[in-house]
């Protein structure tokens, strides 16, 4: 029997060069497979038959919208995973659920071999074959760009000369990945980490500078998922895509970073997710409101271990399932209403109703009411302090010591 | 000899009434000090006699601002120092430096016990007699408010009677603890946490939504330290004091939250803190140029328990100690500029510059130059993903186990 | 209607003068309650009889010898819960399930105060009282010993003007706790620190340096939790119960250790626990067969933090039930069997088994079979420590700059 | 000029192969250099003769005893570093050392590369080239059995073809590296994991169950460094060297374990070192005794992350530099005497002395001069409970919600 290679198309010039590239290249028949995630653009069904015009022996395309925001984005919100402290994890994000189609394609077609069109210098690469390995482990990798040399210029020219039904113009000078949870860009002239970006980089936030009215939203959550926006229901998807709209008209969700890669390299990013940045910071307010102080401080060791872990392609790795088990336990009461203003490029917090909170108004008041117990403080504090005491006292005899030598 | 009490002074009516109050309660000499941290206000020697005119023996006035800035805010900057992911430890910062001067003074003084005149359901009494009994352990800690009860009331009538030569009219709405990194806001409406902030509880920023000029600052840091802005050599303290301007300007460094205190409580707190907000966000950008990965990922837990130890009054803790250790060494090669625009609320990055930096173009761009070897990658991924995959085939053999049973 | 107190009752001279002390102090009824969790020493019903006999208005026994071993001992097992590397938490694990029991009691006989016997210095006070307030938080705690002053002195002559049926013979010089996890010793001589055990504090294990047979045992465990010895199915109870018995005849388990209370002081503590560290050890080894590295590496840092939380007394804190929601997940694969070599005071292990095993001998081997891919190493080895050779550049440039200077 | 390859040269076959080896395959002119880290066996002056006579165009010979003990094994004894709770990183300790002094020669020597002797599946390979990159970014590394597939028949051949001055013979069954710090053997027939060590695994200890007297140390330290054995002061060498003697001969610092390896595959080792299990068991007992709480805690987290760096190979690395100052600093106070009893395998403390200890009798003792203010602790427990208390409330308003509907 031909051996079968699943592709991870996406409709563009690269991977519809890889189609016939990678069929000289093994012999074997390519399965091209399209996996919508909310990256907008083209018709599904138009990818579809353009892979077969390609070669491909057979095409697929799925719609995984829905399956990525709650499956993938949801969990990131409730790890308020934001890498280096800024990056929501988008393209991260995406990966894992597209290997999770490509291995099951793989396995409908009796395919041995799962292609990727990454480089071999950015994270996507392991993200892919991690994955991979970790759902099916039997599969081999393959990146023709990585592997066969396939460069831009050579993909132009087998196109060209294979008369493939696909634009080969000269690249566009930006290189872009998208999903419904963001947008990341990359450009020659960002490159220089001096360079501040230009406004014609961005397309799913407008300038935050520019002078409009202020939008106020309040978003609910139920054990950390995100159910309603002003007290109408949404799914997850459809918090995504309102709040990408939403935000993003007011500038909120910007990134201008150097990441630390996976691969030992840093890079210059730009990212745009209005969206996951306005749910994140929502959901982190909440989190204020409803879970408890030693819990807390302890989640920000574990969210920022599993923000690490998803960066780096271990979306599927055992750590990250039991992370995941802390995780949800930790989201159990995660549940209530935050009022944020989106204005000027910020998303602010500025009212919070919970069933489950527990801040106490009759504790924390200075006015009537006030039921706090100030006269266990002194005993508290004396004990608190007790070690750090004694080791005071330590230090002063070190230094006696010291000092009559 | 009559004993004596050395009082943190203030110069407002609490710790005015507070040297007659103590005096009274234990028949001690009362000595007052002041500590000018950049809280702004009355004039140091103005509060000295009116500490004397209160009835102290004796009054002392420090003028601790440069101290203050380069002992104490710049190692938050190092630390890029925010409790729960915001607060810059404005008051927390602040206490150490004033408990040093309070045990010099009783050191002076002979004096056997100290006084503040926090509540008992609050941080600071913590950061004060944990402090001070780190320097000096022997030292005594009273608190009048708490453990004398006395309360505004009780302070007004006292004040009344004696003819102290301070206001004693009704209090402020507001709370406040100022100092040159920051300013806190509490207030009774505030206590109802789905209440926004108004406008008239902030002084140290302007509206963030008012159209404005935005400004464009750099900043020089040398390991870690703020050395100059816009190419003008600064002081740390002058940072602070020309970022606060500039950066309370544009309305940066708002801060509206539900905070977890060490007593146990959640409260409501509205900051600003524009400088410090400025600044660290600068510090962390130029750590993501200058410091390698695995260093960057683990300063974060450390970073993380400074916070935690400074904002739970353990400035002089043998840990602290330790982490600082630390936070020095992952500062060594912090040097260089940040470009920022302050504007609209926001301290926006838009360029990094430093001869210590890691980011290499070479290996970083996608175009002509390129040093990345990227066949190295596929072996890379074989291997980190390696124990994940092993893992992976376990799984499949449970549930092939499972499904054959 | 008069009010109740539930007394934590042990039989012995402190709890049984508790009784009476408490009805004097507070004119409420008193109920004991003693809870079994293997401590050995007398009969339930005898000690029922004891309270009712010094004055109780009511009094139960609960055998919670099982539930103790299933939902206490082997959740420290699965989390290898040695506090300062040592200390399998004997009395730690006792205070929560006997809390429940104090907590339910009270319930039933609508009591509103929960009593114990602990001192102010210790940490079972804090494990009673933390815990009590986390499953009723509306109870009340006193210690007559800490609150009341219930010294032993003033114990005696209340016994003896109360003619209680107590012996009140001068105490022991042992202050001892134990259950069937393990037992704990202070004693005078002890409190210097530079004085090692003698052999009379141990009951639980025999010298270790006695000339004897070695034991071999092999402990099977499914999913974490210990379920067979020697191929023999046992409960929980009956694992640590034999292996207390067979460890224990070996001199496995004794423990001596300067420890960090959670009152502040330091503390010299002897134990014995040869059932717990016969059964961690044993788990620790087939974790380190079944459990990926990356999941093993960030456990230790989970279970450390259960630890801490489970000796400072909050084993009902919303952090202990997110840590066991990590644990459990990890312990899915940690099924299998592990022998081990009890001789001389240790328990070694000289063989793992399991058919969730990740140690794979083609991959490991160096002998014929060898499955492993050594082309890949030189990517892995390149990628891996980039990060870190890009800082050497960095450093080296720094030395040469400096030196051009 | 002709290029040079700096060796690593243990003075065995396969590295006198390689000298050979690597002159044919890249033309260029092998130097060996043979370091002394304590792995006894031939003289020094022997092998540099040897590494002549297979064909080296110069030959070094290096004793770096002193240095190895001084800078690799004392700070690893101030860590505590002890890999998977076990492990004292006996191989992972030598190998920096090693790349130490090959970058020294490769720099007066003017050689490009850098060769060893590794295969491509252990930890060596990495820890030779991640070390040498960090030193020598500039350096290329090669390993002949790795990259030129020199395997050990073809390495014999080889031998015998070119009339090498070296022995031949097959292969001992054991795969062996040993230094001073302890020794690590590999071997077909543990590679099955349910087969117990044999007793002539074992080179520097004796078998812990022959009955024989027991052996009392004390080890003086000095922040963490050891200086005396039983008051007689010795250097960081002969402090390991003595107590690999009394310990070996008592048993003590075996060890059997499934290990994670950096490569990602678990494999079976039996190591002895007992000169460092002695020495990190007392030292990290007289932290125990005068290290403050919180700072043990913590640095818990920060020695295991030193451990598993140094496994890795990342001696060099920036994130190692930065857990070094913490260390260090933590050790400050780490002085002191530790009494053992060396006997049957085992090292136990038996007392602690130290002028900087925080362990004070009279706040631990229960007997007469107690100075714990007892009645400190219920404000303590309050409000150190507090959030657990107001979590719990919560939890019963949850239940008492859900009953309702």
């Amino acid at each position: 029997m031909t051996e079968r290679v699943v592709l991870a198309y996406s409709g563009g010039l690269d991977t519809s060069v890889c189609i016939g590239w990678i069929a000289e290249a093994t012999g074997a028949e390519v399965i091209a497979v399209a996996v919508d995630v909310g990256q907008g653009g083209e018709d599904l069904d138009v990818i579809r038959k353009r892979a077969l015009a390609c070669g491909a022996a057979d095409a697929e395309v799925v719609d995984a919208r829905d399956e990525f925001a709650q499956e993938y984005c949801v969990p990131a919100v409730k790890a308020n995973a934001l890498y280096m402290d800024q990056y929501p994890l988008v393209s991260a994000l995406s990966r894992p659920v597209i290997v999770k189609h490509l291995v099951a394609t793989a396995e409908k077609h009796n395919a041995g071999i799962v292609a990727h069109g990454c480089t071999g210098k950015g994270n996507d690469q392991v993200r892919f074959e991690a994955g991979i390995s970790s759902l099916a482990p039997g599969l081999k990798c393959i990146a023709p760009v990585r592997d066969y040399a396939m460069t831009r210029d050579k993909a132009i020219a087998f196109a060209e000369a294979k008369g493939l039904p696909i634009a080969t113009t000269k690249k566009s000078p930006y290189s872009i990945d998208q999903n419904v949870f963001g947008r990341a860009v990359e450009t020659g002239f960002l490159e220089d980490i001096w360079n501040g970006p230009v406004e014609d980089v961005y397309e799913y936030t407008r300038n935050p500078a520019e002078p409009r009215e202020a939008d106020e939203v309040v978003i609910t959550f139920e054990q950390g998922v995100p159910v309603a926006l002003d007290g109408v229901a949404v799914t997850p998807l459809q918090a995504v895509q309102q709040l990408n709209q939403r935000a993003g008209a007011q500038g909120v969700g910007r990134l201008d970073m150097v990441e630390d890669r996976l691969v030992g390299i840093k890079s210059r990013e730009v990212y745009e997710a209005p969206g996951a940045i306005a749910l994140i910071t929502a959901h982190r307010e909440l989190e204020a409101v409803t879970v408890e102080r030693e819990l807390a401080r302890f989640k920000r060791q574990v969210q920022q271990r599993w923000t690490e872990l998803v960066y780096d392609g271990l979306w599927f790795s055992p750590l990250k399932q039991a992370l995941d088990g802390f995780i949800d336990e930790a989201n159990k009461y995660v549940s209530g209403d935050i009022r944020m203003t989106l204005h000027g490029g910020r998303a602010v917090v500025t009212g919070r109703k919970s069933a489950q909170s527990l801040y106490d108004f009759n504790l924390a008041t200075y006015d009537t009411g006030d039921t706090f117990d100030q006269s266990m403080a002194k005993g508290f504090i004396e004990i608190f302090g007790l070690s750090t005491k004694i080791a005071a006292q330590r230090s002063l005899r070190a230094q006696d010591g010291a000092a009559a030598q």
